[in-house]
């Protein structure tokens, strides 16, 4: 069996990111099997490794045959502005930082270098200050391939959303049974090309009580209703639209089931409050896995060494439980 | 110390209403102190005694001074079609009856004959088979009460609903700093009225990342802002507005801290999520207290035995400890 090659981006060098990567592989044992590969920078992981008083060995990567990899390397990104570690805030020098690592890494999975990726939280006021003019990961990701998925994982619940980040009044416009349909298709065909899983897609109605007939709005019958026949006549496992209070807990504790919510807080409002501490962020329709932890940098809590790992390790081991050579 | 009178009706008879009445009063001794009076028909009360096999006695309601008053009774609202209990599904006769248990309870807290009232499910097919055209007791209730607000009470979680049973379109409309400012001091007094408490409310914002400084939506600056900072002005202890998804975070598990939602479903989505057995539907703004539990009639577990109490029982607790005289 070859293993996969998982990249894991650093993230802010300002936020939790490096101290949940080097949590998560202090317990490397317990991890799945693969070969690991930070890319980041060793002044950032070295201060860390100090902070946290973690002797943990990460030798340089190389581009050599999988066989001789070590389980966990470091793929050294230049960055010359980083000269020292502030932490804790947004700064010019972390964001340009967090964003080459992240470039890089996503180069080296489109290449096929890595067959999944996991980033650590950026910073947008960071990467702003780097003249970096993108929201964060998934606005690179939605640039570069446009038919990418937000689905949110964790134990309780799952979540694809059919849109994300819009305002309220223009994710309304979107609901459109064409659109409605590609999005049942491409998700289903996503999840086939990398689960042999079949998953059961709940849809969420938009309207109070899925609009009760009609009554309390007209888009489940016109929209929505007609792009869900549609989708089960090309044989995806699809139902709804339930009414948006009630589908929620239908999914709950179900692990082939998939809610997909038609608007960014009708998904992300139950999913943070079922998933706690292990939600990890799924991005689907890209050439290759990627991952992240449903949190932001905290940075608040940077460098007090007290931040949680657990949604790290969720989203390392969803990225090699999904990954294709595993 | 004069005990406050809580009225409670029945429900659909077809539904669980009557169950779990009945299981909530066999255990009357834990239940706060009060005269308990039921609005219904002996036919249906006995006929779920029979089924549930208990000895419960509630003698007739009589108008009498609150002193010799029993803790529990029956206030017989004459049901001239139901000549018999038919349960599981929706029937004109259910419907009729439980509109006029409904309608005589809300008479009698309107002339102050009681002083809270808790409502069993109704089922707004029953209903409307029975010509009345309303959706259920929040249509009536706003009917005779425009000003009248939706809030939903769990241990867990408070939510108050800024709009409800409207398309989520329309919703949009009423989000205009008038409407919003108006509803958070009618919240305000409406809860100082009835507690001594102060509650700290903590305003949704309507977009993704509460519009994210205008890049994600308009109606957090032009609107929502501006009528928060003017209920600060005037004494509300109100802030926001937050993320969406972060906000019934940081109002789970604190008991003064309420959301307001700004539509229906975001705040019926965690709602539910977080309050899974004990959930309370209390309305304000009318002349007296009304509580009912946040679930159905659940026609497919009706007559069998098995419903839970748990909501029924705490929205009687609700009615309580909000009741002018307890």
């Amino acid at each position: 069996m070859t293993l996969p090659k998982i990249g894991i981006t650093l993230g802010d060098p300002g936020g939790i990111g490096p101290e949940i990567i080097l949590k998560a592989f202090a317990r490397l044992h317990s991890l799945p099997k693969a070969h690991y590969i930070i890319f980041g920078s060793s002044l950032v992981l070295d201060k860390e490794k100090q902070d946290l008083g973690l002797n943990l060995n990460i030798p340089p990567f190389k581009r050599q045959s999988s066989s001789s990899l070590s389980p966990l390397s470091l793929w050294e990104v230049s960055t010359p502005l980083l000269k020292e570690v502030k932490k804790g805030a947004s700064f010019k020098a972390n964001g340009k930082a967090s964003f080459l690592f992240f470039e890089e890494a996503v180069k080296a999975a489109t290449e096929g270098t890595i067959q999944a990726l996991v980033t650590a939280p950026v910073s947008k006021k960071s990467w702003n200050m780097a003249g970096i003019r993108l929201s964060g990961h998934t606005d690179f990701l939605s640039r570069e391939y446009p038919q990418a998925i937000m689905t949110f994982w964790s134990d309780r619940l799952k979540v694809a959303l059919f849109s994300h980040h819009l305002p309220l009044r223009e994710s309304l416009k979107r609901i459109k049974k064409k659109h409605l349909l590609e999005f049942f298709l491409h998700l289903n065909q996503n999840l086939k090309d990398i689960q042999s899983k079949t998953f059961n897609f709940l849809v969420a109605g938009l309207n109070p009580h899925a609009g009760e007939d009609g009554l309390l709005g007209g888009e489940e019958k016109d929209e929505i209703i007609p792009a869900i026949r549609k989708a089960q006549q090309q044989g995806v496992n699809i139902s709804g639209p339930f009414p948006p209070d009630i589908v929620f807990r239908k999914a709950l504790n179900c692990p082939d089931k998939i809610v997909v919510a038609l608007y960014h807080d009708q998904g992300l409002i139950p999913f943070k409050l079922a998933a706690f501490d292990d939600g990890v962020n799924l991005t689907l329709g890209l050439p290759f896995i990627r991952t992240s932890p449903d949190h932001g940098t905290a940075f608040d809590i940077a460098g007090k060494g007290k931040a949680n790992p657990q949604s790290m390790i969720k989203s390392i081991e969803l990225a090699c439980l999904l990954s294709p050579l595993f």
